[in-house]
This record gives structure tokens, C-alpha cells and sequence, in this order.
């Protein structure tokens, strides 16, 4: 098979679209012919080097595809070659052959195209692990989001108000304002002009700006409040008002979902499947797409995403096997 | 009835021994009259007008007593004029009768004397609601407490001991050290001397140091380890290391138990009941006492909490009713 290597640590030009080794399946996994991968700011960071892989994790980018089952492992029940799937990743899914752990595999939504769904399952999974499962999000909760222009972001909005809450959400100018208020956001707020702290307390905060907005995020926070910082996009640091934290009975969370265990991405995966789909397959919510890029020029969709004027996600496909 | 009454924001000479209105039970309410009761650092706090009451507080201060059933509200069911019990109060412990929620009533422990009870609401509350509910200690973890010669220390070495975990503390000077061992802390730290980062890293801390400790105690949380600061003794602000957070899915949390709702504490005290009071029973955890004063020298009491050098709990007591 080809797959994106990552030549050396650096720009977008150190990927390079290269023979591999085919994978074969584990006990527990499966094998899938990629129809698609998307683009992730973890994969920016991979080929920067900045962010160190474990010991069994693909050495290439690309955490979610969508694709076809084309050989199966031992002990994996209720999966079929040739079965239309979505999957998430630790890795390796810039590629034309992947293998996974069944419990990592998703259908792909009725009324999904099958390049669209390989956009789904990190954002899905990221929304509902952190929204639900840290968070602990429940109907007629404040939530705000930051960053609601980003693939996250967007996906957030949504689900939040699939599950009854009151939707806050920072972005950046007046288009994406436009935008964040179409996909149901309560109040869109242009970080620029704006003070977000004007539209709480909130009883959980999504955050992927990280030091910067660590004092007026926990300012903001209502009486047992939730901060889920999921990125550091703005500051790696910062100061944290314990008195407010104690005070509040607030708590200050910070996840990653690519280190966990196999366990607990099955665990989502099985939440994802069960509570996210539906939203998705009665059209309730949708994934926000900024175009296709054919995979074997990856590089582009690096260039893309870190030139930031995108609005959703960026796939990556495999255009002989779509 | 007499009750103890804060003339004014102050030292300790500003507690008087006054008459006060005898309460009476409101619906879902016992009136207990109280045998003993016992000083908490929030009492303390708020003699100097540091922690501000809600409406609907007693005036007097007193987070638990012991005592005997004296009237019974109306929808209160299981509970008889005569039962010794203890309880955990929103205040107003400092008194000859107190009225509180049903759902806030322990019965006496078999084998504590009606005296001792009064200190154990609060001290098992505290851990039970902050080891188990709020940190998710569990057995085969490493629990870090800081603070491990005070009342919730020592209790929170002794319940987390029962619970499987292994436990390091971390105390001043080796008596108290000695003590801390002889409770079952598998290592007890001087912090005057050592360094408490080199035994972890801890799957859950209990913290009533603050901000001073903020960084250190990050530093030295395991992945997905839980800190959870419940007093802010030296410091109430420090920098935080998101990106450490986020790195090792790591939270920190501040609770207070006294604003909860009471659905909240009749939760923790039913948990306390189930658990905490069978070891107890057992002989495997104990309430450690530093000595009795008469409830009306209860400025005695608070005198001996703040000069420090008391190992335990210090009670007040109602002497014509014990």
C-alpha cells in the first residue's frame, strides 16, 4: 500500500505519499481499505514533532478514516469484509490500508456519503467524551464553547443543543458569527469586539484556547461548574484562582482522547453510535465540510488548515478506491 | 435555650454564651438537643466574618453535634423523641438545640460515646464526599493527603487505608509523623525536611494547602490523577500547568460541603452511614480527640484550633445534658 510519511519534523512539504508495509489484523481488529482520512490539528503537530508517539502507534498522521472492511482478525464478531465503515484512530490514517480495533469501528450514518463520514468519528468522539462523559452536560445547562468555527466547535454547538442546553459560543469576525448562530448557537460571540463573560455563568466550558482564557474562563464559571480544556492554542500556563474554584465547587479538566486506553475509545465509540448518530441520521446535526483534498497531496490540507481560513473540516481521499 | 453568639467579627473573646429563640422543627425537620458539638476551622473563619452567610443559616456557629431527638417535624419518619443521634449542620451546632434535616441525622456509631460522636459528621463527610464521590479514589491507587495530623486528615488516612488504597501524607515534625503511621499512612512526609513529590506520582490528592502547593501538587498527579483542594490555608491563588493537565487528563477540583444543597448532603450522609460507620464499628477507623471544653467557653476552643498544636478533634459540650 502508500501512505503519508512524515519525512523529517517540519512544514507541510516534509510529508511525502510513500510505499508501506500493508497491515495485517490483530486479534480484535479489522483491516480497512481507506476511502478517506480528515485532517486534525494533532496531525499538524505530529509532523512538527510536537507530539511524541507511543510505543504501537503508527508511525503515520491521521487519527479517523472512512472506508471498507477488508480482512478480519481473531475473535471479531458481527463484522463482515467488505462492510461500509467509519473508524477512530491513535494514528496511521493517511493511508490505503489501516488496521483498528473493532470496538473503534462505526456505520456510517444514513444520509452520510461514505469520504464524508471519515470526518465524523474524532470530532464525534472528542464532542462526547468531553461534552457528556467529563463534562457532564445535562438539558437547560449553560454551555459555552470557544472556538465555534472549528471542527469541534461546530459539532459542539449541535449536540449541546440536541441535549437541551443554552449554547454560548466565541469565534472570530462576522461570517462565522453568521454561521455559528445557523447551526443553533443561543449567542454567537466575535471574540475580537466582545467580552464572552457577559453572556454566563456557564455551568460547563469547552476550551481549546488553554492559558490565555484560564482567569476569565473560571471567572465565568457558574456554582459547580465544569472547564474542559480539550487545546492550547493561546497559552500552554496560567493563573488559576483556587478561592473562586473552591468557592464555586468548581473543577478545571483537561483530556486528550488519542492517549487513552483501547477501552475507553470503545467506551465512546459505543456512546457515539448510540446517542450521536441518530442526531446526525435525523439530520438534527450535520458535519461541517471546507472541502476534499486528494490524500496523496496531504500536504496541501496541512497548509490549509494552518493558514486557518477554513471553516469545517478538511479530508484527505483516496481517490482509486472511492 | 443558650446558644453561642458572635458579638461582633473578632478574635475569640468575641464569643459569648447568650440566650437565644428555641428552635422548632419545620417539615422534613428533627429539633436535637445538643450534648456536644465540635470546632471546625470554618467556625473559626467565620468569627472573623470570612465566610458569609446564606439566608436561611443560623447565626450561631457548629457544622455537627451530637445529641438527643427532642421534637419531630412534620413528614419525618423512622426517627423517635429520645434517639441518640448525631448530625451535619448547615451551622448553629453551638447551642443547647438545633434544628436539622432528617436526612442530615447519623445514628451513634456502636461503640463511640454519645460525647465523641459530635466530631464525626463533619470529618466523614468530608472524606466520603471528597475521597470517593468527588476524587473517585480507588482501591490500588495512591492517594496523596496533605494536612494528615488534622481532623480530616487524620480520618482520610484511616477510610482511604480501608478503601485499598496506598497512602502517603504529609505532616510537621515527627511526632506527628509517628502519629500519621501509627493511623496506617503507608509513608508520612515531614514537609519541613522532604520532599512529598518523591513518593508519587498520586492518583488522587487531598489538599487544604492552596495555591503554594498548586504547581508541585500538579506536577506530581499520575495520568488522569484527580487533585482536590477542599482548604486554602497558605495561598488562594497559583499557577497552573494546563498543558500538564491536559497532557495526563488530569482535573482539579474545589468543593466546600457546607453550600450544598441538603438533597446533596442527605446523599453524603446516607454514604456515610453505609460505609464509614461499619468501620468504624469494626474498630478500623477512629475519630482522633485532642481534648473536651464546655460548650460555653467555646472561645477556649477556638483559641487551642488556632495556636495549632492540637492533634485531633476539640469538642464542646453541653455538660448538663450530657
Amino acid at each position: 500500500m502508500k501512505a503519508v510519511s512524515i519525512r523529517e519534523h517540519g512544514g507541510p512539504e516534509v510529508l511525502e505519499w510513500t510505499e508501506a508495509e500493508d497491515p495485517t489484523p490483530a486479534a480484535g481488529e479489522v483491516v480497512v481499505d481507506v476511502v478517506a482520512s480528515a485532517v486534525n490539528r494533532a496531525d499538524v503537530m505530529q509532523r512538527y514533532g510536537l507530539y511524541p508517539l507511543k510505543p504501537g502507534w503508527s508511525p503515520y498522521p491521521g487519527l479517523e478514516v472512512s472506508g471498507r472492511i477488508s480482512a478480519i482478525g481473531e475473535g471479531v464478531t458481527g463484522r463482515q469484509v467488505g462492510d461500509e465503515v467509519a473508524a477512530l484512530l491513535t494514528g496511521g490514517g493517511y493511508a490505503q490500508k489501516v488496521a483498528v480495533p473493532a470496538g473503534q469501528l462505526l456505520t456510517v450514518p444514513e444520509g452520510v456519503g461514505l469520504v464524508e463520514a471519515a470526518g465524523l468519528p474524532e470530532v464525534a468522539a472528542t464532542v462526547w467524551s468531553n461534552l457528556v462523559m467529563t463534562g457532564n452536560l445535562k438539558a437547560g445547562e449553560t454551555l459555552l464553547v470557544h472556538g465555534g468555527a472549528g471542527g469541534v466547535g461546530t459539532m459542539a454547538i449541535q449536540v449541546a443543543k440536541e441535549l437541551g442546553a443554552r449554547v454560548v459560543t466565541t469565534v472570530g469576525g462576522p461570517e462565522k458569527v453568521a454561521q455559528a448562530r445557523e447551526l443553533g448557537a443561543d449567542v454567537a460571540v466575535d471574540y475580537r469586539t466582545e467580552d464572552f463573560a457577559e453572556h454566563g455563568p456557564y455551568d460547563v466550558i469547552l476550551d481549546v484556547v488553554g492559558g490565555d482564557y484560564l482567569e476569565r474562563n473560571v471567572q465565568s464559571l457558574a456554582a459547580d461548574g465544569r472547564l474542559v480544556v480539550i487545546g492550547l492554542q493561546s497559552g500552554l500556563d496560567g493563573r488559576l484562582n483556587l478561592a473562586e474554584i473552591v468557592f464555586k465547587r468548581a473543577s478545571v479538566h483537561g483530556t486528550t482522547l488519542r492517549t487513552r486506553t483501547k477501552e475507553y475509545k470503545a467506551e465512546v465509540v459505543a456512546a457515539v453510535q448510540e446517542h450521536v448518530w441518530p442526531m446526525i441520521e435525523r439530520g438534527a446535526v450535520r458535519l461541517v465540510v471546507d472541502r476534499t483534498v486528494p490524500m496523496a497531496d496531504a500536504a496541501e490540507g496541512h497548509r490549509l488548515m494552518e493558514a486557518g481560513g477554513h471553516l469545517g473540516k478538511i479530508l484527505l481521499v483516496n481517490d482509486e478506491s472511492a
